[in-house]
């Protein structure tokens, strides 16, 4: 830290993003990408893009806006796209929480929520998971606070209903509730739907799962259209412009190949019942995943070991130290071929601590 | 506002970019753009890079920092790149500013300084520029205050020297002193050779004008690479992996074709030295210009009125309302047509209003 850095951040621990190796020697399943490249149409727009790009992009993105809008059944203001979910989850916690709204999420959920309260100097209350993992939404009626709940939940892939949740943004009039949907197409229910029933809801997706669009970084917030007002506010008070043309355009195009996106979901989804039946005849144990990933452990090797033993034999997997889920590894669903290389590794490292 | 806004951004008011018009029926003069299209090496990188699009981009750069690092002459670990240099400046604020540490910099200036330090909370002091719109470096020598300076500073034009900034520099060892050079290569000289001599200094650029990269969103920070630490300590609490594939190997692609790049600043200049000369004879006053744009204004007619004028004509430019720089409108130099076109509009417009 150097002598001039604000004392305010003297306490700020950044987000660990999982491992991006430079090589491409691994089997890469350790930060839930999609294993199918990006759709034609998006890979052919963003090409077309590439010829304007000494113009700024358009700031408002409002071709991409209206196009997420007619997919999403809302209307345009009632969206704002932004670099990646991160962008949006940032401004929720910048817009929504404050001294006088601590905001409130589950012990074990994704990681930046933390780093982002931090960050923004707010305080947070963290609620115990159950001993199974699920959440236990009754924690979080008449909160008092402003909530964010990943659903489904990672790293533990469980989803709760969408009429469960309803629950809790009804109980919570005056605050705002965040559901963040970033795996929510492989399996699980949306709450968009409710955001016209509801002021206190904000819903943010992403394109870097489902979507095949990691790398472009796009995500998006889906809410009353004062709310979504407030979040541009902020947008344009940080950094207006920084949806690139070439992101803008590949997510009109991935927007139109909606088939392409459902067929690898669907994809993905039977690759992680295969997985899991599979890691269930080795003897491991899951949570039920709705998501593009497992979060799996064994009784006879620990987490740490089966990480570092995949990660000999070519096979990138995410482990968190965090006490509670140490034995657990969280494995990204790829290919079949991925799959069946994964299961034929896993069985030969146990086959070794035997 | 929602009901849910955060107090703290009550007074926010954000930054007003300037006009994207959706259609291009316009000559766009008013967003200091490169008329010059990408790179051609910028383009092929990108298209190359659009195929792994479904997998996070390398959140540390380290490609696109290596090649930066080595074009100007400093450590990989000296830079920080960013989304566009908006970013950069938005994490110096941050980092660099809080109560104890006011910011400040001239009334006159890029307007965002004021609005990133509004939306951070950070108290600030505007220095008047003198009544020609010169800086006077002697208000910010011991100033103890975080200091930022656009140099060329903008929407002025006017540059200073390197060995006054280094007296500024030198005499604030305690503070951070920000030099911002979006348009320092039009002319100016850049102050990151000072960058081993001095620990408070920070250089920020940005690919958006002489690089044609404006649509790709990349700027960076130069400075010693403690202060780098602390502006990635908050990118990795914001927003790691903000910059796209695309834009990373554009990035590169625009740093080897650095020859492209080069012309285009000298046909750049080389307009800007023609329009001048041209609006001098229509008896226009303009400063003295080291970027991509001039600074103009004409005894006969209002700021506003030329804005309006050349704008019923198809052609944009940028006016202020702020009161010092009413008079005056930014233009943007373009290709020599542009230019062309641009003076005859002039001309004519001046013939009506006899």
């Amino acid at each position: 830290m150097s002598r001039f850095f604000s004392e305010k951040y003297k306490e700020l621990e950044p987000y660990t993003p999982g491992e991006q190796p430079k090589n491409t020697v691994y089997i890469k399943l350790n930060t839930n990408e999609s294993p199918f490249p990006p759709s034609p149409r998006s890979v052919e727009y963003a090409k077309d893009a590439l010829r304007s790009l000494h113009l700024y992009p358009d700031p408002t993105c409002s071709a991409l806006n209206e196009k997420l809008a007619a997919t999403l059944g809302v209307s345009p203001d009632e969206i704002l796209v932004t670099n990646g979910s991160d962008d949006i989850l940032n401004f929720a916690f910048m817009a929504f929480c404050d001294d006088k709204n601590p905001a409130v999420f589950a012990d074990i959920t994704y990681g930046f929520y933390k780093v982002f309260a931090t960050a923004n100097r707010i305080p947070y209350v963290e609620k115990k998971l159950r001993d199974d993992f699920s959440i236990d939404l009754s924690e979080y009626k008449n909160v008092g606070k402003t909530v964010f709940i990943a659903n489904p939940n990672a790293p533990t892939g469980i989803a709760v209903s969408r009429s469960e949740l309803e629950k809790v943004i009804a109980s919570n009039p005056n605050n705002i509730v965040v559901i963040d949907e970033a795996y929510v197409d492989f399996g699980a229910e949306s709450c968009v739907p409710l955001i016209h029933k509801y002021d206190n809801l904000l819903v943010t997706q992403t394109f870097s799962k489902s979507r095949s669009m990691a790398g472009a970084r796009l995500g998006f917030g889906v809410g009353n259209r004062e709310l979504i007002r407030d979040l541009n506010t902020l947008k344009y008070s940080t950094n207006p412009y920084n949806i690139n043309r070439a992101t803008m355009a590949a997510g009109i195009g991935v927007l139109e190949d909606a088939e392409y996106t459902e067929t690898n979901c669907k994809t993905i989804i039977e690759n992680r019942e295969f997985l899991a039946c599979e890691l269930k005849k080795l003897c491991f144990c899951m949570t039920d995943s709705m998501t593009n990933f497992v979060f799996a452990k064994h009784p006879d090797i620990s987490g740490g070991d089966v990480y570092r033993k995949l990660r000999e034999r070519g096979i990138l997997v995410r482990h968190f130290d965090k006490k509670e889920i140490c034995d657990y590894n969280r494995i990204t669903i790829g290919t079949r071929e991925q799959m069946v290389s994964l299961v034929e590794n896993l069985k030969s490292i146990l086959e070794e601590t035997k």
